[in-house]
C-alpha cells in the first residue's frame, strides 16, 4: 500500500505524513528516556523513519490480539533502542501500553523495561539486549513459520520476520552463526533492517572494524541492498523487493543515529544517555514538535492506529480462512504444543518395559531410545544438532533432514554453531507451534551461554541435549570434559538440569522436560555405557522430586552416599562395599535434578538427605555441593580439569572410584 | 627456498620428496590412531601435503629453543587433527616428542594427549580443540608480535602466525569476530590455511552452510586464493603471496578428508575414528608406504629435521642480532613481563594515600585510578574493551589507541566482540611481551566463556575488568545483570576471581591480578558508588587471604555477615544495627576471592568465619554459598533474574538490605 492510498483510510481529515508519525517516536524516545534520566535515544531516533515505514505500510499486527499466530514477526535485535519499540506500541495503541507506561521508562513493575522484555509487555516477540540474539533468534522464528507453513498452507500461515539490527549485532559472533544458517536454509520471510549508522558505544565504528557488510550478508546468500534511511520511499521500494526475494534480506539503512537533535546526532553520544533538556528543547525546533513532552497530537496517533485497524481486518479474515480450514483443531493443538495423551503413556510403557529387560546403555543412547517414543508420538518436537548428530544421538527413525527447499522434514543441522542452534530454538519455541530440542556435548554449553540464559529468562521450552558430560568422554581431554558446567547451569535460574543416572531415570527426565512447558530443560548424559539400577518402582516418576532414596539399607543409615548421573553406579558399587566389607549401612541417594529437589517440601528433602554424615559424588566441580553435603560431609569429584586418556583411566587418576568412596565414607562415619 | 636447494642440504643421499615427506604425517596419524582406538585420522591425513610445505620450506622453529621469542607461531586451531602436530613434532626432532609418545597417543600421562594442549609437550603455542578458538587465539599472536616488532624492530621480532583451520573453525562465531578484528588491523603475518574438505562431523558440510568463505573473508579485509592442498608448488606459491601481502591471508585449501585411504578418503567416516585394520593395509598400499607402524625410514626423518637444523641457524643468527642490539635487556624484561618493583611501591603508596582520603568511588572507578598506576609504571599492560571503554573504565591518560597503521599505542578497540577479546588476550599473554586486561559488562562473560574456560586451562595471566557486575546496574534490566556469573566463574578451576568491597580492595585485587602469573584473574566491578571501608591496615594486602575480619565486634561473635564487592557496605551498615539497636556483636567479613581464601590453611579459615552463625550477602545466586555460611547460616541474595529499575530500587525490591540481615540474623541468633 502506497502513503496515498493509505491516508485515504484514516479517519481524520488533516494530512499526517510519515515525517509526522516518525518524529512522534523522536519525541517519545527522547523524552522517556530523558524522564528516567538513562536509556538510549540515539537508536530509537536514527531509525524512526525506517520503523515508521515497516510499520505503517508493511507490518500485520493486531494489539488486541497480541498472540495471534499469522502476524509478522518483529524482532528489535539492537534491544537497548527500547523506546522505539515502546513508542511504535503506544502509537498503535497494544492496550498495555499507555503514554503513562512510557512516563515510567525503566522504572520498577513499568512495562517499559530497560530493554525489551519477553512477556513483560505485549507484542515483544523476544528478549534483546545481549547482542546479536535477537537477529539469531528471528532465524528460528522465520524456520518456524516456514516449517508450520508447510504443514498448514499459505491460508494459515503466511508472515514475515522483520529484524532491526545495530552494529552490534553485526560484530558479535552469534550474527555470523545465524546468517549462515539463515542464508543455507534460503528462509525468504527474514527481513533484516540494519542500522548502520557507523556508530558505536567507545565511538566511530572505524574504531574497530572494516568488515564490509553486505559482501559478508551476500556472502552468506543473503540479498542485499543499500539505503538512505531517511528516504521514505527507497525503504517502502527495499522491504517491498525483500518480501519478494528467495533468499533472507538484508536492508542497510544508512542512518544518522540521534536524528534531529541539531548537536548531537551523528555522533555517539546520542547512544547511552539522556540528550539534556537544552538539547531536546533545540531538537524540538529542529524537528518542528511544538508539542509538550509525551504530547502526540490526536491526528498523528490516530494516523499510527490505523496500523492496528488494518491487522484487524487482516486477523478478521484469517480468522475465517483458518474455521473454513479442514485443519483447524490441529493447527490450535500445534500452535498450543498440546502433546498427546498416547506420548505419555507410551513413556510409562517403556519405562516398564526396561526395568524389567534392565537395559544397559549409556545414557545418551537410553536418550535415543526415549527420543524415539516420544519423536513417534508427536510431529510437534523438532530435532537437530550442531554437528554431532551421531555422538549426541538426537536423530530417530523416521525424522528427515530440512533443507532449503524441503521443509517436511524434522530434523535440522545446525552445523557447528552452538550459539545460533540455541538461539533458533529460542526463536523457534517464541514463535509457537514447536518443542525444539538440540544437541551439542557439554563442555560446548559454553558456547551457546548467551541464549541458553535467555531461554532461562524467558521462559521457553527448549531441550537441551548435552551429552559427553564428564571425563567419562575420555580421550579428547580436557578442553572437552565438562567440569564447571554443572554448576554453572545449576546457578543460572529458572532451568531444570537433568543428570539421569540410568535409562529410566533418562526417560523420566525427558518426560519432566516435556511436561515443563514454562522452562528450558538441559539434560546431561553420559557418552559411557552405565547399568540399569532402578529396581521396579517405574510406575511413579521417581525424577520428578529432584532427588530419592535409590537404595535404602536394611540397618539404620551410617552415612548417605549423593550422587548424580554416571557416578551413581559408583556410589551404588561402594554402599556395596560398605555393607559387605565394613558393615557400614549406606543409602545411596540419586539427585537428577537438583531445581527439583530444592522445590519439595523441607520434610521431604530431609528425609532423602537425613541425619546421618554424607558423600557427594560427581565427576565435576564441587561448587554447589556443600549444600547438600552439609559441614560434616565431604565431597568427591575433580578438583580442576581434566586429561585425555581411555574414561576409566581417568576415574581411576582422579579418584572417582568406589574404594575412594568407602575411604571417605568411612572416615566420616568413624568421626561420628 | 625451492624443494631442489632444499634437498642439497641433506645429509643423506637419497633424495626424499615433499610427498614421501607428506606419507609419513599420514602413517603416523592413521597408526597412532588405531593403536589408541581412538582419534581422527582425516585432517591429518587430509593437510599433510600443506603442512609438510609449511613446514619444509618456511616454518622457523628450532625444537631445542622452543620459547625462542622469535620463533614463528603455528597454532592447529583444527585441534582435533592433533596427530598432525604429533607427526610434526616428531619428524621435527622436538626432545620430548619420541617415536613412543606417539605410541601412546592419548593415553594417561602422555605427551599426545587428545587435543594440543598447551604446556602439556613443547612447541604447542595454544591448546585447541573448542573449534575457533585457535584462529582467534591466533589473532591475538599477530597482534603481539606487531607491538613488539613496533617496539624493537625487525631485527629482533620477525615472525608469521601460521593458523591451520577447519570448517568447524570457520563456522563457529568466534571466527567472525576474530577475522573482523584481524582484518581491520591489517595483521600481514597471519597466515590462515583452511582444510576446506567439505566434510564435517555429519556430513558434507553442504548439510548446513551454504557460505561462500573466500567472500567472506574478503570482505573481512583479508587476502584470499584458493588451492589445490595436495599440489606441492600451489601451496608454496600461495603461502609465498600471502607472506607478502600486506594484509592477513585466507588460503583456501581444496584437499580430501583422509587422503591416501582408498575407500573411505572423502567422507565423514575418516574423520573422527579409526581407519581399521583393513583400511590402513590398503593405505599402506595406496601411498607406497611399505613399513611398519610408527617406522619411518631414516632419510625421511632425516630430511624432516633440516626444517630444525633451519631454524637453529636461523635462531643463533638471530642472538647474534639480539646481543647487538641496544636493546637487549629492555627485551628480555619484556618478554619475560617483568614488572618494576615501583610499580608495586606505587600500589602501597596508592593503597596509603586514599585510606588517609578515605575515597568513595565505584570499584570500576577505583579500578581506572589503578590501573592509572599500573600503566604508568610499565609499558607491558596492553589494555582494551569490547566498546564499553568509558563503562569498563579501562582507559588511561597517555594510553593510545592501536591501530592498522599505528601499533605504537597500548589501547585496543576490541570492537562488539567479547569472545574475540578473550581469545586475542590468551593469544596476546601465550605469545609473551605483554599482560593484556580487557573490559567488558560481567553478564557478557558468557560471550567470552569459552575462551575465559581457555585462559583457565592454559594458566596465562589474562586479566578481566568486569564492571556492572550485579542489579546494581540499574535500569538495564535483567538481561545485563550478572545472576550466575560468579558461581559459573568461581566453579572454573584455575581462575581468580575478585570482588572489591572498596578502593582499597580494588587496588589489592589488582596487585594480586600482576602478581599471579600463573592464571587468570577476573576483577568484578561495581557500576555503583561504594564507601571506603578499610579502617587503615594497608600496610598489608589483606585481600591476598582471599577474605578476612574486617570488623570485629569488641564482644564475642554472636554472628557473622560474610559479603563480597557492593554488598560489603550493606553488611556494615546491619552490622552498626545489629550492635546499637539490638546488642547483637556482629563481625563482617569481606570475601574479595573465594579462591584465595579456599587455598589458606583450615586454622585461618575457621579463625575468619569462627563458630557463630553466619549470614553469607551478595546480590547474585546462591550456589556455592553453603561452603561458607554452613547449614546452621542463611543466604541473601538474588532467587531469579533481576529486573529493570534504578539500583536502589533494585536493592529493595529483592530484599538485600541492611534491614533483612538484621532480622536474619537475629533469627539465626535466637535460634541459637
Amino acid at each position: 500500500m502506497n502513503t496515498q492510498a493509505f491516508l485515504q483510510e484514516t479517519p481524520t481529515a488533516e494530512i499526517v505524513s510519515e515525517s509526522d508519525m516518525a518524529n512522534a517516536i523522536r519525541a517519545l524516545a527522547m523524552d522517556s528516556v530523558q524522564k528516567a534520566n538513562s536509556g538510549h535515544p540515539g537508536m530509537p531516533m536514527g531509525m524512526a523513519d525506517v520503523a515508521t515505514v515497516l510499520f505503517n505500510r508493511f507490518i500485520k499486527l493486531d494489539p488486541l490480539h497480541p498472540q495471534w499466530p499469522d502476524r509478522d514477526r518483529f524482532v528489535l535485535s539492537a534491544g537497548h533502542g527500547s523506546m522505539l519499540q515502546y513508542a511504535l506500541h503506544y502509537l498503535i495503541g497494544y492496550p498495555d501500553m499507555p503514554i503513562e507506561e512510557l512516563q515510567r521508562f525503566r522504572q520498577l513493575g513499568a512495562k517499559t523495561a530497560g530493554h525489551p522484555e519477553y512477556g513483560h509487555a505485549q507484542g515483544i516477540e523476544t528478549t534483546t539486549g545481549p547482542l546479536g540474539q535477537g537477529l539469531a533468534t528471528a532465524v528460528g522464528m522465520a524456520m518456524a513459520e516456514r516449517l508450520l507453513r508447510q504443514r498448514y498452507g499459505e491460508e494459515i500461515v503466511d508472515h514475515f520476520t522483520y529484524v532491526i539490527a545495530g552494529d552490534g549485532c553485526l560484530q558479535e559472533g552469534i550474527s555470523h552463526e545465524a546468517i549462515d544458517l539463515a542464508g543455507h536454509l534460503k528462509l525468504a520471510r527474514l527481513v533484516v533492517l540494519w542500522d548502520n549508522n557507523s556508530i558505536s558505544i567507545d565511538g566511530p565504528t572505524s574504531l574497530s572494524t572494516s568488515m564490509d557488510q553486505l559482501a559478508r550478508f551476500k556472502a552468506a546468500g543473503f540479498e542485499v541492498e543499500e539505503i538512505d534511511g531517511h528516504d521514505f520511499e527507497a525503504i517502502a521500494a527495499a522491504i517491498t523487493r525483500a518480501r519478494l526475494s528467495d533468499r533472507p534480506s538484508l536492508i542497510s539503512c544508512r542512518t544518522i543515529i540521534g536524528k534531529g537533535a541539531p548537536k548531537l546526532q551523528g555522533t555517539e553520544k546520542t547512544h547511552g544517555a539522556p540528550l539534556g533538556e537544552a538539547e531536546i528543547a533545540a531538537t524540538r525546533l529542529a524537528i518542528d514538535w511544538p508539542h509538550q513532552p509525551f504530547d502526540v497530537p490526536e491526528a498523528i496517533v490516530e494516523t499510527w492506529r490505523n496500523v492496528a485497524r488494518r491487522g484487524a481486518d487482516e486477523r478478521r479474515e484469517w480468522c475465517v480462512r483458518l474455521s473454513a480450514s479442514l485443519q483447524t483443531e490441529a493447527f490450535k493443538q500445534e500452535v498450543q504444543k498440546e502433546l498427546p495423551a498416547e506420548l505419555f503413556d507410551a513413556l510409562n510403557a517403556f519405562r516398564r518395559e526396561h526395568v524389567e529387560k534392565a537395559t544397559k546403555a549409556a545414557t545418551r543412547k537410553a536418550s535415543e531410545m526415549v527420543l524415539g517414543v516420544i519423536n513417534g508420538a508427536t510431529q510437534i518436537t523438532i530435532g537437530g544438532s550442531a554437528d554431532l548428530t551421531h555422538s549426541n544421538l538426537t536423530i530417530t527413525p523416521g525424522l528427515r533432514d530440512i533443507t532449503s527447499d524441503d521443509f517436511t522434514g524434522r530434523y535440522i543441522h545446525y552445523g557447528i554453531r552452538e550459539h545460533a542452534m540455541a538461539a533458533a530454538m529460542n526463536g523457534i519455541a517464541l514463535h509457537g507451534g514447536f518443542i525444539p530440542y538440540g544437541g551439542t556435548f557439554l563442555a560446548f554449553a559454553d558456547y551457546a551461554r548467551g541464549a541458553i540464559r535467555l531461554s532461562a529468562l524467558m521462559g521457553q521450552q527448549v531441550i537441551y541435549v548435552m551429552t559427553h558430560d564428564s571425563i567419562g568422554l575420555g580421550e579428547d581431554g580436557p578442553t572437552h570434559q565438562p567440569i564447571e558446567h554443572l554448576a554453572m547451569l545449576r546457578a543460572t535460574p529458572g532451568i531444570n538440569v537433568f543428570r539421569p543416572a540410568d535409562i529410566i531415570e533418562t526417560a523420566e527426565c525427558w518426560e519432566l522436560a516435556l511436561r515443563y512447558t514454562d522452562r528450558p530443560s538441559i539434560i546431561v548424559l553420559s557418552r559411557q555405557n552405565l547399568p540399569m539400577l532402578r529396581q521396579g518402582h517405574v510406575e511413579e516418576n521417581r525424577s520428578a522430586r529432584g532427588a530419592y532414596v535409590l537404595r535404602e539399607p536394611a540397618e539404620p543409615r551410617a552415612v548417605t552416599l549423593l550422587a548424580t548421573g554416571s557416578e551413581v553406579e559408583i556410589a551404588c558399587t561402594a554402599a556395596d562395599i560398605l555393607r559387605g566389607q565394613h558393615k557400614i549401612a549406606a543409602a545411596v541417594v540419586s539427585m537428577p535434578s537438583w531445581e527439583l529437589f530444592e522445590a519439595q517440601t523441607p520434610a521431604y528433602r530431609r528425609s532423602v538427605l537425613a541425619a546421618a554424615p554424607r558423600v557427594g559424588i560427581e565427576a565435576a566441580a564441587r561448587l554447589g555441593w556443600d549444600r547438600w553435603i552439609g559441614e560434616k560431609g565431604d565431597f568427591i569429584g575433580m578438583q580442576g580439569f581434566g586429561a585425555s586418556a581411555p574414561a576409566s583411566d581417568l576415574y581411576r587418576h582422579f579418584g572417582i572410584t568406589p574404594e575412594n568412596i568407602v575411604a571417605t565414607a568411612r572416615k566420616l562415619v568413624n568421626k561420628e
